[in-house]
């Protein structure tokens, strides 16, 4: 039997911020569930693009030469090699897609570095 | 500069049913936007899962052992190989998420055969 995902129900069990869980994998691609809140590290990822679909609240993605500002329904695609640093005024839950490799803090290891879980 | 999307203004966009236009590449992945109303052609695509978010109305992918029923916000992969059918009774609006190569009726060739373009 396989089973749907409802996005709303699954982020109702995310408790913590700027830990994505997996909630689905196609090919060789996980789609992420995340709530973000305050700024996070500046990193990129090497060899991976990465994109973030605003699902509820506001997102700003600080680039080095740009920032980009994205609302409810609206999403963006950090290519890789690019630094960012997505930060959010208030919550704001975030649909990720990106490959099974990807790691939250890409190039750099600290102690917001989490490997994702499915829930 | 690199840009954002936005669902709502790309869908404005959409004129037709059941012909998916690209919106963004990640990786090896497109994002795709379709307007659908009715029923498509039964297809599977050999070695690339399909994922099918509900962004407005209903869908229902007939499988042929399961029926799927998605509401908004909620989405299903169809794994690789898996003969499917989408269906709307009314009008619904999809993101989808598949390899660059997928074509839409997979398998199949026919008059709803169609390549999909950027919006």
């Amino acid at each position: 039997m396989l089973a749907k995902v409802n996005l709303a129900e699954k982020l109702g069990l995310i408790q913590e911020y700027w830990k994505p869980k997996i909630v689905g994998e196609i090919n060789d691609a996980c789609v992420k569930l995340v709530k973000v809140k305050g700024e996070f590290t500046w990193h990129h990822h090497k060899d991976e693009d990465e994109l973030f679909l605003v699902l509820k609240g506001r997102l700003t993605i600080h680039l080095r030469d740009q920032d980009v500002h994205l609302e409810e329904g609206e999403f963006f695609v950090v290519p890789r090699g690019v630094e960012h640093m997505p930060a959010a005024a208030e919550e704001a839950h975030l649909l990720l897609l990106e490959p099974k490799t990807t790691l939250n803090t890409g190039n750099v290891q600290n102690e917001r570095t989490a490997e994702a879980q499915w829930i």
